[in-house]
């Protein structure tokens, strides 16, 4: 059978990322200390030569298909861009792994504890480029809406996306990146608060208000106490709750 | 050229819908007492006879296109259905256009007049059934919380989905059923709001506290009072700023 | 500390559900032979006596969080609308459940084994009622671009999403009824095709051409062969390959 | 009032960028030789000092609400950094600006005339830069199951995402770089085609068979010849009708 992928192409362009996108498979990743198995969204890409015509995408899913059956460490997904590299025989590849985790929580009075979902997604390379993005939940209250009311001030839930370019990842804990951040809020929020801790979180809140461009800054502060880290990019965002737009702020830095 | 979709099928079943749907085409709506240009997605469908293979799309696409021309009153919907039953032939068609549209608003001190989008569903059919699908956002301000803490509670923005059935659509007024929804939230919410703005609809809200529970009910007495409805189905979320998941309550009626 | 969500309400509205939804949790759930973890998008309520002000929405939280560390076959799910019904003291409790399972297919040449990811949700309340909806993707390729072409014909992705009210699931086994849907299209999709495989599917579909109206009228026939079924509603799209929007056709029928 | 945004900062971080984002507003845009209404989704930022607190976010809603109600050229948008540099007294300001716009099409044999639409979004900041995004659809046909097939090839919708980054908006004319991505695919596509169209459209793909890897370097080659532009970025990504994943290939050049 023809191999029409192999065939020649003379367009002179080598392609720097080709293969297959909005894969999902279920993948299994050491978090901290423990296995969590997720649903992850998966783009995998490899180079191709400037003489080839396309690559092989069924090898890819292969690849894929093979690496979902064993618990990986965070360190460990560099082993798939190598094995891409080697069985689509070429000298880059890359891949995204997006996917929600569970983050055991406490409630601050009663103590129960229940599961934060984060949002998070990888990306590595064959050149041992790594970055990690996150995206972390917490409320935010309004300084300006508590200083001029007589009672209360506006707050919402906020979200703090950050964008980490790690130089080694061997000691990753992507758990200890997200309680760094959602410290930034007015306070942090849980999916099971009684009411005593609803009080605790209400007046938490209250007594540390923060503007968007607040929690960007000490976020911002915060990263950079990060060890083995090269670059971040940090996005606030508040769901502003006088408002049906959102309140929004960004930084970047190259460290 | 053979007519492929005209053949006989012999599977005995009258399909109900049949059509297009996602398809994207600006219309110009009368929105009280102005036209407002929206960018409608609809799904535009026909009933098939069970003895005929396929319906011939590209005519409700032609159909559709032609109405995009032209500005349209609320009770001219029924015009694009008809116009589908004659030119395809068939005893039934259905409509629906979702779209944002524009609500004017003034901000309660300052009276800054800004624009609040609004998401709005018109379904209707040539069997006279119309329904008006509204999602309305607002501030809520949670009881619990202002009670039990020493100062400050806890707020949010919440969305106010309703979904009513009109016997008559004659004197149809989209942008009061959008007020009268609003109304019912602890506080309105406005694209443009200075501090004196800020300072009201702070305190508005700290002194209106309401449950979930609390906005569904006020919504379902609101609703009970427009005419010419027969039946209706309301849903409030709160984007509740503790939690990241959402307060939700819900309720349907037939009058 | 007060209970507010007690307090007493004078409105006279028995609310329908009250409750917490686009909650996300990890639940181990048995399709066919094998246990499956999976992302699981929820949507849990109660109802509540018109005297009462409000629910105490914490409690379906950790009902929740509870259910999310056992195994569950799908009957089980009535286990979770009753335990709600109990410890908040209602009559009535429903659940949504929304989640991507995978399906373990097999080349149609090669032999490849790989996964396919199903879109899922399952629907219970305490008054046994329950419905199941899939999404199922496939294949079409047009009758009437066949057929009027000298060579080729237009094909696309097509998804066939369902939702069946079943009377007892004591024997459901979801993974069957995708295979009975994914069967009407005019071919099946799979994650890895080699290149034998990619002749096969093509030729298959090329062979097998079906308008979206003769897959839903097959898709209708397949579904009232299902034993313990009281009603079902069928929706397929087709993702045309020369249009920019879809083609689409729904049926549904009590039985 | 106090103003508690003009507060004095001590954490030593100049802001890159605040303002408000999702913000939903109806404006006016010259595409080609006609003035279109749109419906933009708008992210609208100024830097901000180090040692300030915070900015003011409602006076960037009011310049967006003036500049709402003008029809603007591509050019005339760095009139609104510039108007927001001025008024929140600053040394930058950025704008994205999302929305569709439609593009007028002419069906190849019947001449019928459609409406197909585009996504874009532009990007600019009063440091001169300005981009362009769009998103082109169209049909691609594999090569390779052409090949290896006796009859038929599977085809599927793709999307081309584009952005460039122009030196000069003054002559830029959108409509013509969609045009120009279009014919790279397979086939272009249409929302209106009569039979004769199908078979057009259908033989056309037949002929001219590409690979996600031959369309984007096709792109690649047009976007060169393209005045006034610093850089490009290509994403190409084939719906896949075989799969339930998507081909997707990508290049970015610095020109």
């Amino acid at each position: 059978m023809i191999d029409v992928q192999n065939q020649i192409d003379t367009r002179g362009i080598k392609i720097q990322q080709t293969g297959v996108t909005n894969v999902y498979l279920p993948f299994s990743i050491w978090i901290g200390e423990e296995i969590q198995q997720v649903l992850a969204r998966l783009r995998f890409t490899v180079s191709l030569n400037k003489n080839i015509r396309g690559t092989h995408m069924s090898r890819l899913m292969e690849i894929l298909t093979d690496f979902s059956a064993t618990p990986l460490k965070i360190s460990d997904i560099e082993k798939i861009v190598k094995d891409a590299t080697e069985k689509l025989e070429t000298d880059f590849s890359a891949i995204k792994m997006a996917f929600k985790f569970f983050l055991k929580c406490t409630a601050p009075v009663s103590e129960k504890v229940s599961l934060l979902d984060i949002d998070c997604e990888i990306s590595a390379d064959s050149n041992k480029n790594f970055s990690l993005k996150l995206a972390v939940p917490f409320t935010s209250l309004c300084p300006c809406s508590k200083e001029i009311s007589d009672f209360g001030a506006h707050n919402q839930r906020s979200i703090c996306r950050v964008k980490i370019d790690f130089t080694d990842v061997e000691n990753l804990d992507i758990a200890e990146i997200v309680k760094l951040i959602e410290n930034q809020g007015s306070s942090k929020i849980y999916p099971i608060l009684k009411r005593e801790d609803e009080k605790f979180v209400t007046e938490t809140a209250y007594q540390n208000p923060k503007f968007v461009e607040d929690i960007l800054r000490d976020v911002v502060l915060a990263i950079r106490q990060i060890e083995n880290i090269s670059a971040f990019e940090v996005e606030c965002e508040n769901f502003e709750s006088i408002h049906n737009h959102n309140a929004f702020a960004a930084q970047s830095e190259t460290l």
